[in-house]
């Protein structure tokens, strides 16, 4: 699945392009859907090497979700056959009873040839794939799935700051989450060197807000704090050098790098960091960046616990 | 070339091993080598990009040899026919009339079938190579061509301190100098895990020292702070990501980093160093670990400029 990042989806330019996201069902308070949430019905497949499944994972236990959506974790590393339950016992997902992710994504779509990705929403009754839409998928969490939230829940999209979170949630996409991507995805200079540029401009911007406020909006975290958190946590372990993001580290940028500890050292968040899948699946898995798939030994993580003097 | 530095340079257990140096001549004051000191006679052949030839830049600079022993200076871009004059008039380098330094090499041997290496003095009358024998080309320049040194240069390798620096170039070959190559050309874990413990355990052993003394031996420039030097200024621009050595930048050490740039800002060492050809050669010339060719921006080299406070 790895070859597909660079075969389907590389521009003429070089450039790589992120293919739209296949299954974009939602689950509706009002079940006007279709679908209405259910306690146990339905199960959020993640790689805790992924920061598009990072976002599903924490917003699921920001929200006191766990006891009602099941999660299933996949093998950091894919191979030739892509996401794999390696990690549970007979190699095949408890509850699904499958091997890998794409026995879903083809029981959903017999037609289906593109990239099998994560997040997934799985339905447990018809083994289908609700969504792999990341983007919706923690926004209806938030949204769609109140009735289920644990008393005290926060509130990660609230209706007057929607505006301004969306904004920034689009710049941010672009220029960070998926512009790292584009950096280290791409097969020319001039794509990588625009990339690059648009990434730490960015960057830039929004050290320059966080050091007027503790969270992007306002001063309670909301979704588009998860969505940066998940590339940052990702930045110096494997986006500086892998992806040449390397103008500076995180760890060099005072004011981000405190905001990142901030989440980090906040319940929901540290506790949802694996470096050892991150750092494994990106060297692993992308032979045409890291052919010799040797897994870099640093940066020594302890610097995260670090107090990070923003309350 | 590059792809020799994997092929035959590999050991079956993913270890790079770097090959013996081919030409050992040496030209020795008395003369008794067969060949003595001459103004004009030979020609220094670098890469910019290169630690090891980037040792003879400065030596040759610090002792003030520059109108002694002429200078060529290569493409850091290799092609199947290795190291190019490419930078000079009609490809060809203006003293020695040839295009490929493997032309010079040839000249000397005909069957030399290794890989082609940089520094190499060449004999301007003959046209062959007189050493590639890296360490002892610069220890020659300090000992045996003493009747050209400029007046008040400095003894870089004082005879009472040289079992001493002998002792500490001996461990910094090992683990720093070539540990970095150790790190970055091994094709296995275990290989760099090996290469990567080993440097960092040396840097720490360094800075130790470095916080006692301004240079390596004592209170003066010698031969081993050089040698220490040459991979110091390529680690953040090239080994941190590109080797993968990173545990920490150097500009993460403090201890290191002021020493580095102490020696940076003295006459003869920064305006040496070329980041330009430092990067490209490096990223664009190693396929095997980088295919995209793709040059990171970064990182800014703009602080080594910063003062480094420890005369």
């Amino acid at each position: 699945m790895a070859i597909a990042q660079f075969g389907k989806e590389t521009s003429s330019r070089g450039e790589f392009v992120r293919q739209p996201n296949r299954f974009t069902d939602r689950i509706t308070a009002d079940g006007s859907s279709g679908r209405r949430p259910e306690a146990g019905r339905y199960r959020l497949i993640v790689s805790l090497a992924c920061p598009w499944a990072h976002r599903a994972l924490i917003v699921r236990g920001l929200l006191g979700l766990t006891e009602v959506i099941s999660l299933g974790v996949v093998d950091p590393i894919r191979d030739e056959r892509g996401w794999r339950f390696t990690l549970d016992p007979e190699n095949r997902d408890p509850v699904l009873g499958i091997e890998f992710l794409s026995e879903a994504y083809l029981a959903s779509d017999p037609e289906y040839a593109g990239r099998v990705t994560v997040p997934a929403l799985i339905d447990t009754v018809s083994g289908t794939v609700v969504s792999n839409d990341y983007p919706q998928i923690t926004l209806d969490l938030s949204t769609e799935w109140r009735e289920f939230h644990a008393p005290g829940s926060p509130d990660l999209y609230p209706v007057p700051l929607r505006a301004e979170i969306d904004a920034l949630i689009e710049s941010i996409f672009h220029n960070v989450n998926n512009g790292v991507y584009k950096a280290g995805f791409a097969t020319g200079q001039a794509a990588y060197e625009k990339a690059y540029l648009a990434l730490f401009a960015e960057l830039d911007r929004l050290s320059a807000r966080l050091e007027r406020s503790r969270f992007l909006v306002g001063d309670q975290i909301t979704e588009v704090d998860i969505r940066l958190f998940t590339t940052l946590v990702r930045f110096d372990a494997v986006y500086h050098g892998h992806f040449k993001c390397n103008r500076e580290k995180l760890s060099e940028m005072p004011v981000l790098w405190a905001y990142a500890r901030d989440l980090f050292q906040t319940p929901g968040f540290g506790s949802t960091v694996d470096f050892d899948h991150i750092k494994r699946h990106y060297y692993v898995t992308h032979p045409k960046i890291n052919p010799t798939g040797v897994v870099p030994v640093g940066p020594d993580p302890a610097g995260w616990s670090v107090p990070h003097g923003r309350s």
